[in-house]
């Protein structure tokens, strides 16, 4: 038989096994959450961050003078214990929740005062000597510690998907670079366009991602706006004077974040506008990504019937049954992953839009959300990149040989011939499957060949000057 | 000054202009909702509908005796002329408005019982005669009879709507035939996979969309669900004994549509899912057409650096700029009304999710939604047929060689070769450039030339016999 | 160190730990895409459905004599071992993947051959005797045996969570029978509106979730429509004559589940319609249920300042800072994991259009999100059921109180008074604050005393009569 | 008969009735584009900035001497005319085409062409003097001219479109100011929480939507990031050396707004990240405001069977069958454009993601989309400022009580009392139905009478002290 201890709360009595750290709430919540199957130590960055709010709520109470000093050490200890993820297997509340977070903060309160207690000489349990709820709890409601704790690891997570998202884009622009003298049909609508360097299109690659830095970086500008000292709806119930400040200065110290407290906590209390603005930026960036792996697939499609214009690197045998067949694998698993983050934005969406009155209560699929469709973009974007765009290679000559066969170049006389005559130029070209060059020099003899020879080099083909 | 008549409701007095057949809740209604712009009018369809549910209940009330027959007679060669669409121009409440359609139906009953007024020889607003409330809106509620109007309405389109998907459907089926001996490289993850019949491809597409029409027809099923004697909020209060299954049978019979009374009025009067079954149903052919169109643009990429499989008809010139220039436009603008209808499926989520209570009051959305959604994509399916799939043409020649030249031919060597085998020769081909004969038959004699033109017949090719 | 086997493919070689049962193909796709960090192991009923199709097609296979008879034999044994779920630890493949599905069908074909190796006394890797390829996937391709296991898995999961969704219904019957007396207000956009009996607002929620059912079956039908014989892109090739069929009767035998062979294989191959059908579905239960617990969420608020027309069965203390607050936690939990699956079915619909040409590479993504999906709902509905919907009571004296104290009941009164003088009670009252009776009965004398008893009596409120 | 003209492009001749000032290509797009029947001059501001941008490419090619400068002064007086709206009525092509614009952008071009022609003293149709391809549209490409002048139009919009919101912000402060003494329960989960101001609950209305400013301002700067002079795809083939820089300091004078070049023009012309970020503030917006009406609302139910915490003005007779029933009308046509606009964004959102290559084809949906839900949401906020928030008042006394009556402010005796006393107590209130002070200060004696007067007054349950 397992030892176990007796654990009340005003619902009634629960037998907890002695050995966990949790306490009877977080076995209630265990007992009517079961719906994801994921807790929420699969976050260990989240669990880190519960441990950074009752650390900075503790400091604050003891310089206030609002707890014995002794127990805001003891409860100190025991966040840095949490942060250092000594506890992790003891968060065990599903990812999606009733309660606005309430079973999360209280699985992080019980966590943290058992240990306290324990660090104290006493049994678990113990809670007059240092309560979940009156003292690692003091000053704060789930509404304010939940959301903070959140916003951490939100900026925390960001942090290193920044990361990914920028080498990812550096590694375009590299590639840019490689392909600066592959000269290529521009296309547009899919149909043959205007010539173009090959390492231009790659460089846009990279300048579109370069942008999602920036909108990203506004994100977290949002995210880093706080309300602890709220309390319960904002209106500081139970939170002695300047606690709010203190705390919030205690955090920026503890997390290094540059964490701002809101101007008006009631608005701040049921604002879900950041994770609304954060999820649009995932999801803009998602777009963006899945545009390009879209170009990547079509632009490496073939070998012998499509594009064919630059090739992945190999990752695995493509097919069960056809021989030797080699498929994008991995720009497909990214566009993938994109499309889970726009459906996570709708979810989002719904969430915020659900909120009421005081509070949104809907905080904890939004939380799921946010932090799926991060770690998701993480890791699509370092596999882009480590598996398959560093190692693209040009087919410069089929390429090449492309645009020298292409209708499209006539665009390029323009300004000599005229958009009516070169029009009638490229319709004689696709019926009789003549080159430009044929019609315009050779047959109608309306531009020379010396005049061609300057229009049509590498250079003025992908950086057109302006010629007549 | 224009001639005016003062009309009253509860919240007061209005002038209103003596030449306008709606009333005082119609003219409170265009104050309240200026929004989209876009008055109901619009659509004639729904105004109609409106007109039919309005001339049942005359009849029902009739029949039951608790309206004079006399007004009810007036009332009913009223709705006549709504439904023969003479007072159109007075339907202009705003497609989005408050209220759940109670100004929607105080528009219809206010038009209704002063052309009624107008025939029994008195003036408009007299309404002791002839009342929008207690006459023309008897046994009634908004609640009832403005959803049932909105179906007729649906069932209507919908009728359409399937025969233009239909004739859609025809227009690629007859293509299939057409193209039924055109060789071509089939594709999977847009690499090489093996040979089929361009024919094939286009009666998938064919086979795709009559599919849609048996998800129509379900549709159709539930919407033909109403909820008439519901009254208020489905207890029937006010509606004399008998009258639902009355009524409902008058419906029948005007309409001849298939109509039945929803066994549950409480919950028929609140629930909103066949819309959102419909608007489903709406999405999911959106999500095929847009594939296929995606698929029409894809294979008729080119003319020089694309796949050229296919040639639509050219429409119109493709670019201000570049001569000669033709895009593929039509599927073009079918793509994007499917990107309309995805999102007013999102609309019609939201609206439906938003329901309270014993009602769902966001319906004029959903109609809002329902209703451009259903006539776009008719519109679409009509443009798309007419403009665009009929005069699509094979460039069988070119996907032919495409065959010829492909490394993908080697699966049908499977079942002699085996898959190890067969990637070898794969490999080969790809790193060489030789052709799959070349290496299995001329250079390592794996097949005689007598199996392998056994094998690659024309026949064997699209539709494949298991040789070994 | 590890005793290692060496394995290759037709990129190379690779050292495989001797102990695991999956092959060189399988370690590329661990290698090659980590995205969720979720393993289709998790689903262990996909793996399952793997067992089903391979072992079905070993048995078509041996029928058709196109393999050895004794390897079939043993691939049969084998995958009964995996159907067993002796073997689910070794399916590693993340959710998502590029590759259309291939991993995980070479998952399944390496773990198989390799069981079946051992149980021909081989060791594992010594492919010829038994080859992933070349025996366990015989007459297949990832593009039949994938969808088709999907399919089989969609449908065990479908029974299951019908069957919660069921129960769910009857528990909400139950508790509209209890409430059957019950008199309570009804009401419309949110205001007061006639009365109605608490039995049948929960009766209505009852029948609500009663019609899911129906449309669940509906998308059972479709997806019991499978593709096995199609091969890559739905032209046969490398099956043998007859071997669809016959792979799909035995299915059939083995599943025990009504399976059918899609009528044009090239369609079957490349459509997700079916999934977007299911997914519709799944998401039109979640808005219905996402309603219902907005709806029991608002008729359980207070307790003093809120609506107090039901009591929730407490579940656990409400917040860490105000005592003795209980939430309604459940159904907040369902409401979050029906915004879920609203999210999961964008997923799937941008899935479903980046379907190209002969396949839809994206159907990964769409398992995960429908596999998710149902799994989270099945889990909601029992949830909601247990631990909230069997234990709800009503506060009937309340609701009864707020009846007699209304306004609304004054639309009783139109048959009799007709609507302007009613209108012009319900004002007086609002503004006076005066009863209905009051000003009805005793103060115009409009009612008499014995018309107004025999008017509103319990259950002519409930299920009026029209009285005249 | 309509005397008429002949026009020819490369696809043929055509004849155009004389008076019209569009030509052939318009003409061809009228018969193409059948979708929504909703002409592009519905937005007036998209056909004056299509004026605009076609001006400042004339001067700029005037000063770099590309074009006769007399015709140049021509095109510039005929875009006057366009600008000034004299020929609105001729622009008639659907708002979703396919062609990315080139339809919109040629029928800009022919009819400035025609009206330069007419000042000429020429024939409509006589392009040799001025024609709409080589001299309204040179230097430029339907790829650089439609999105910038879709960019000019939309940040007209938003310039009115901010203005409403602000006001509406505005009108909520007002209220929150008005409403600064009325005590009410906050609530959470829909229960009752602590004691506030409702006050200060309007006032957060308002913080929430000033907010939304910033972000409007944030999407105005990336909106104004434009490609003049980027032609086809960005390589600037055909525009003169120094056009872009001219041009846009051109239409920057005439425009007055701070329009910037972009920097990477191939990365500009195929991207829609700015309209994707846009369309998601857009969004965040809506989501805001529909939580916003949910709450109105949800404070005005009843008014004798729900929370009737305020009055909305009433704004017209609610129901056709409940008399004296007034529904929150304003509210619920807001809520139903916030559903619209959400459904836009994912239309949009879809586009984007469809975007290939050199170029996103899709962007006349997204211009469609971004375009109706800026107005919509405009339209809304005034419509919601208006006839709603500025006319709404408190039922002080009702709310004042409730507070009174309510369990909720045991929190406010947590500091004093402890949060496990203070459960106990809310709990025996539940129960008996007795107060908290009787329980309190009475009955347990735990508070003084003169504490409790200490803690509970107006101000400091609205605004409250920490006392212990």
């Amino acid at each position: 038989m397992i030892p176990s201890r007796i654990e009340h709360d005003f619902l009634g009595e629960r037998e907890i096994p002695q050995h966990v750290y949790y306490g009877i709430q977080t076995l209630r919540a265990l007992e009517n959450f079961n719906i994801t199957g994921i807790p929420i130590k699969t976050e260990p960055i989240f669990v880190q961050a519960l441990g950074y709010v009752k650390k900075a709520a503790a400091m604050a109470n003891r310089d206030l003078g609002v707890i014995d000093p002794e127990i805001a050490e003891h409860i100190i200890k025991a966040c840095d214990r949490v942060i250092a993820g000594e506890f992790d297997d003891q968060f065990l509340t599903d990812m999606i929740q009733g309660g606005a977070g309430t079973s999360v903060n209280m699985n992080a309160n019980e966590v943290i005062a058992n240990v306290a207690l324990e660090m104290m000489g006493k049994n678990k349990g113990q809670y007059e000597f240092c309560h979940p709820n009156n003292h690692v709890n003091f000053s704060q409601s789930t509404n304010d510690a939940y959301p903070t704790a959140f916003r951490i690891a939100l900026i925390k997570k960001l942090t290193s998907y920044s990361n990914s998202l920028s080498l990812l884009a550096d590694a375009f622009a590299e590639r840019g670079v490689a392909f600066r003298k592959v000269l290529k049909m521009g296309r547009t609508q899919l149909q043959d366009a205007v010539p173009m360097s090959m390492g231009d299109e790659f460089t846009a690659f990279a300048i579109t991602l370069q942008e999602e830095l920036h909108r990203i970086e506004d994100s977290r500008r949002l995210i880093a706006e706080i309300n602890m000292g709220a309390t319960a709806i904002g209106t500081k119930v139970n939170a002695p004077q300047g606690y709010g400040e203190l705390v919030t200065e205690h955090l920026r110290q503890i997390t290094g974040m540059n964490l701002m407290l809101a101007q008006d906590l009631i608005e701040a209390t049921c604002d879900t506008g950041a994770y609304v603005q954060l999820s649009g930026v995932l999801k803009r960036t998602a777009v963006k990504i899945s545009k390009i792996c879209n170009d990547l697939r079509l632009l490496s499609s073939g070998p012998r019937c499509g594009l064919f214009e630059i090739n992945l690197p190999p990752m695995q045998p493509g097919s069960s049954i056809m021989p030797g067949k080699v498929n994008p694998v991995i720009p497909e698993v990214v566009n993938q992953t994109a499309f889970y983050v726009i459906g996570a934005d709708l979810t989002v969406t719904m969430a915020a839009e659900a909120g009421q009155l005081q509070l949104n209560v809907m905080e904890p699929v939004i939380s799921f959300a946010l932090f799926s469709s991060i770690s998701y973009m993480t890791n699509a974007c370092n596999t882009l990149r480590e598996k398959c765009v560093t190692g693209i290679t040009a087919n410069a000559k089929h390429t090449h040989e492309m645009v020298e066969r292409s209708i499209g170049i006539v665009t390029q006389l323009n300004p000599i011939l005229g958009y009516e005559t070169a029009a009638e130029i490229a319709r004689e070209a696709l019926t009789t499957g003549k080159s430009v060059h044929d019609i315009a020099v050779v047959q109608r003899r309306l531009v020379t060949q010396k005049k061609w020879d300057e229009i049509f080099t590498l250079e003025n083909l992908i950086h057109p000057e302006f010629i007549v």
